[in-house]
């Protein structure tokens, strides 16, 4: 498993970075565009306002778990890319599947806030994830291989980080596995 | 108070910074989507357009209002970011709370400039400024018990700041409370 | 004329440039959000898609205009920054009046594209480059005062300057002045 | 072919990288713009979501292929950029033509994937390929007419560039005057 040899850097890293946070914060910034201002027939009313706005409390929870989720990524991502001293071909590939299912995920969160409880929308948030947390697994296995990962970073550390991201991964697979075939069941 | 260990940094300055600066420059200017482009029956007519503009107006007067909230946000962000040498996981947590907020201000805005008399949405929107306030002000505080400012920055100096901080926070309080209290009383 | 003495510096010169640049990004992608994809009876259909984006064709020509406008205002404001060594408060207060007028430009131009004949979106469009153009000759005149423009500048190189952005802003003026006295005549 | 004199360095490379990154970053992102939450009569029906979804099929696959399209546009400009070391007047305005078709291309992306079957939405999505592409070339040969490229960089491998931008705007012409030339034949 220890390949090493010679990076074959492709692109400058921090402008990776850069596009990466970019998308990140307009991600985490277009989450709210979901949220409608409602219609009220007596602009005063604040029954009526309130009402409004508790009709669409599950997609200010939607909005808030969304916020997290995305938060969490970026700041996993930001650990991972301080251990790299270059970026290959394929890590600069897998690196546009992270940002893809990222800049996808305003649409899971706003069709996961609209229906809630319904078990496909479930499936489609969780399918956006695992796209993303396996891509992030994938992206760390492949920095090895290509030899992009720090000298400074031990093999144990890097071991380390590889377990907690496959685990991370299997516990998304897991619960995407047991969503995907509740909704399957309900079809059948 | 003044249990200074060494600080244990989770996270680049420069990576956080720019997230930061990235969600406040696309909150400032997606404020502007609220508005909408009138329907005219005459295309022509000044006066019809005119009067569809002035039935708007709110919503331009919360416009600004609100890019002049974000912009002493982001200013005032800035003079306390300065003062940190690093960033701890509590001040994390905390940068991602002002960050959810910020994202989130645009609707709020939108409600405010839609209802402007309406009660709750004067609430919703101090709310949002309230929860901004609150982790601005726990952000410093944690940065000084987790040894996160700088050693430049002098203990009277850092108690100075804390003191505006708690000052606006408190002023903020006090104004939403008396709006909170003043929806609440209508309702009854 | 020349009060020059010690710049009082509030923010740091590189994170406004990134909020400033970030805000320009924003303003010119989104422009593009006000061209609507048409409603087809017929999907196949050439000459239905032709007619439908031909009726829009307004809203392309202020597209393009704007994206230039755009352009050209973050081009020249890269050319001011350069001269200075510090952002003193008033530079500071007149590029939130810059970012504000440019983040407000998109709805400006969605205006003007749909009502291209309409003489009060002409003035709107055009008030809203007055306000951009007149805070960067401020600040240009306050940058000076304020002692905030790098040595190396000449004071010929200042005057020209100056001269220019004058020129630039008395144009606008008179144009803005043009528009709105003949929509006022055609009030009368 | 060979004038190479002084450059004349209009505007710092690494601002114009800045919004060129951010505007790349935005138009990744508002791409999912497009993608419209359904309206269900049954929140809770799977059958109806899916059905939904699959209606909105195109939309997805242009989302994927327009995020690969911005993706390879992104990464070929970061790899002549690199070999910039200035940016003349020439290159500027090239720029510009660059970022507008980027940012117009969410608007392309979306009429594509609403009448993907329409033989002129083809033609508009790929007109805007057709332009990036040939922004570029230009922007690579002018960068050499101007002097600004690199010295490290040899004249074979300018030369070699050169030739695989071409070959990329040849084949992107031959597509779009094959899909032109299919549509007006539709249109006799």
């Amino acid at each position: 498993m220890k390949h090493e040899h010679a990076p074959v850097p492709v692109i400058s890293k921090s402008r990776l970075e850069f596009l990466f946070d970019g998308v990140f914060a307009i991600a985490m910034t277009i989450l709210v565009l979901e949220l409608k201002v409602p219609e009220l027939v007596d602009q005063r009313s604040i029954i009526e306002l309130a009402r409004a706005l508790v009709h669409e409390a599950s997609t200010f929870v939607s909005y808030l778990i969304s916020f997290v989720v995305l938060g969490v990524f970026w700041y996993r991502h930001n650990q991972q890319y301080h251990s790299y001293h270059a970026v290959s071909r394929g890590m600069l590939v897998l690196h546009f599947v992270q940002l893809a299912a990222a800049a996808f995920f305003p649409f899971c969160a706003a069709i996961f806030g609209r229906y809630p409880t319904n078990a496909l929308s479930q499936v489609v948030y969780l399918g956006c994830i695992l796209v993303y947390a396996w891509a992030s697994f994938a992206n760390w296995v492949v920095a090895k291989r290509s030899g992009s990962i720090a000298a400074e970073l031990t093999e144990a550390a890097y071991r380390h980080s590889r377990t907690r991201l496959l685990r991370w991964c299997l516990l998304v697979s897991a619960l995407f596995a047991v969503y995907l075939i509740r909704t399957l069941a309900r079809l059948a």
